[in-house]
């Protein structure tokens, strides 16, 4: 019992993301959910008592995904290697969806920004922990002599993650990997260190 | 009769902007469109005989306005005086709406992204002549020696409109104007001649 209920619940976690991520928080209906969880609504109800504590629980969720993807690709030899395997991992995962459903945390910066208080906070958390841990990463790359020096690393990873989250809402728009790989290709040589190497 | 009808329609556009920029396409109801722009049901219907025709009208007036935007901020002596003062005026905006609702064609983006095709031609158009419009003032100050010549301006172009969507996001996320100060501040350093003067 104990385990099935384990699994009704993550069936209903992932149903719930997919819906979500691709319809947004306020264009998937309670019916929605239901029918594509293959559930009733007691045992929605039983596992999340609201379509709010369903919608933190997926984004609890998506947040524990995102810090595992995050590891995994902030991954090389040199904080340059870590920097360009994180931009290039964003970009193939992006392609691996066809460029639909966008970043679920820019969605829901966008849906909830101005609403719930609950969510927004969750979701500038999300992206202070994703800021944070690029800007150790442009702090190694700095001292290392790979990034420019010019700007705090705080500052050029808050550049970062704005100029992905603006280059996955127009590969998304389009269905085109063009505008978020240009956008990458930028940020590769927008922060090299020789562009800070001239005395002014 | 005709100057009533002239002023319904504009009074019926100018709240549909409103709402639907603050709660998005699918989150205006008809009856909410009917309630803020205090007119019957028949009214609506007579000049929009449906919500995509009013959706559609509301970008159309949107599209003019942000041209207008781009004349009057796209000012300055030089190129360099050009880029900054749009900058500065659209952070001056967005903080001047509390960094409520956010980019209208980033927000439409986002909702309509994978959905209908009219909405996302028509937003994917608009974010196109914003960019050539940034990109005709880099390349002029690309010629002129302000802008660094290592990256093609309509790359920089897509770039600094990618990071201002970021930034604008972050911002409207925390009601804070730092997010998008940070951003634009960090295109103007990264954008100088100096960055790509020095041989590789």
């Amino acid at each position: 019992m104990a385990r099935e209920n384990v699994s009704t619940k993550e069936q209903v976690l992932v149903e719930a993301t997919r819906l979500f991520h691709a319809r947004g928080f306020g264009g998937t209906s309670l019916n929605d959910l239901l029918a594509a969880a293959g559930i009733k609504k007691g045992s929605l109800y039983f596992h999340f008592p609201s379509k709010r504590d369903l919608a933190l629980s997926v984004l609890e969720r998506a947040r524990s995904q995102f810090m595992e993807f995050l590891d995994e690709a902030l991954l090389g030899s040199t904080p340059e290697e870590k920097l360009h395997h994180f931009l290039d991992s964003a970009l193939a995962m992006h392609e691996r969806m066809g460029f639909v459903g966008g970043c679920l945390w820019g969605n829901t910066a966008l849906e909830m920004g101005d609403s719930d208080e609950g969510f927004v906070g969750f979701v500038a958390q999300v992206f202070d922990e994703w800021t944070q841990r690029i800007e150790a990463v442009i702090a190694d790359g700095q001292a290392a002599g790979q990034f420019r020096t010019d700007l705090p690393a705080r500052q050029l990873a808050s550049h970062v993650v704005a100029a992905i989250e603006g280059g996955i809402m127009q590969s998304r728009l389009r269905k085109d990997k063009k505008p978020m790989t240009v956008c990458i290709d930028a940020i590769k040589t927008l922060l090299r260190a020789d562009a800070s190497s001239v005395a002014r």
